[in-house]
């Protein structure tokens, strides 16, 4: 027989479910919910399922918002000639927060992948595209990862984009912002030296 | 404006209100949630509201129980003639996943603690003598912490408890399992010492 009263063992077990929460968290949380006023549980799991409900993925963009289209792709003060590249819909929150970006986004939903299955027709370049032909865009920037497949996917979205006319840039690979060189890899260091510019 | 779309704020704020979930793990869970699948998220909710409103503290003992009393409290396989005293009701947990005690439990409900304003009269004491008199107790153990209010407290209840003519213990101070002699803190080793026993 478990120690654990069953609708404990049961919460700890979807608990543990999450990212980052091992089974000792999940049993810590779970013991600790047990023992927290009641309303307090229930707007915790209130807010759960209003979030999962009223959240999800723009039709235009890809961001993760309530209202249709998100904020950004229906304000009129973002710049519609500009659009950047993201892997995933958190990426955009991370961009957001930086502050200076004041175009708009676009969700690829991923990176090419052929070891994982994943090709061209499985991300959303297509709707890229699309929106290509709709939108006044004249810059797309890509903000996809820095590795192996990072690249090959920004490359070969370089290629099949570049014909139709536009700009199509890449973010900054360098030193990341309050570090030294001594805190910085080979590769790191590799392409900071080779996107040196000239001070002004 | 916060970049975050409100449902996923709110979802934060509530997720960083339990123990050890910080703002930024807050928000990757929330935005985890976000992502996905909804019956999952409506099973995690419906779990928490179910533990919240199932799982109460045995009127009897004080531990965390569905049934009223709690199978410990129930069972007739159990010793009744011993109670363990503990501080909180995860205590019991912890004793019960031990798994080598078989007599019953008695939830204190914390330590004496002057300074913070927690008296005899705060603590589950009074139930502790009622259960005296009404059941077969012949030894009470004491397994409350180790340090200073934990020895106040046991220290209080061995002379309360004492004139009812029953045997009162403490659990052992000592060694951790599995560590070495250059692990354990000064106090730890005296009270190992002061402990020691003879080898049958």
């Amino acid at each position: 027989m478990s120690v654990l009263p069953e609708a404990i063992a049961r919460l700890q077990d979807e608990l543990s479910k999450l990212p980052g929460i091992g089974p000792r968290s999940a049993e810590r949380l779970a013991l600790h919910v047990v023992q927290t006023e009641p309303a307090s549980i229930r707007r915790l799991a209130e807010a759960l399922n209003t979030a999962r409900e009223k959240v999800h993925l723009c039709g235009i963009c890809g961001a993760l918002t309530e209202a249709t289209p998100c904020p950004i792709c229906a304000s009129t003060s973002r710049d519609g000639s500009i659009v950047c590249v993201v892997e995933r819909a958190v990426d955009i929150l991370s961009l957001e927060k930086a502050g200076n970006f004041r175009g708009r986004y676009h969700l690829l939903g991923g990176r090419l992948s052929p070891l994982n299955g994943v090709g061209p027709e499985d991300l959303r370049i297509v709707q890229l595209e699309n929106r290509l032909s709709t939108e006044p865009i004249r810059e797309i920037v890509l903000a996809l990862a820095t590795d192996v497949e990072g690249d090959a996917t920004s490359h070969y979205l370089a290629k099949r984009l570049s014909p139709r006319g536009i700009r199509v840039t890449r973010i900054a690979h360098g030193l990341p912002a309050g570090t030294g060189l001594e805190f910085a890899d080979e590769l790191t260091l590799h392409r900071a030296l080779e996107g040196r510019r000239e001070l002004t």
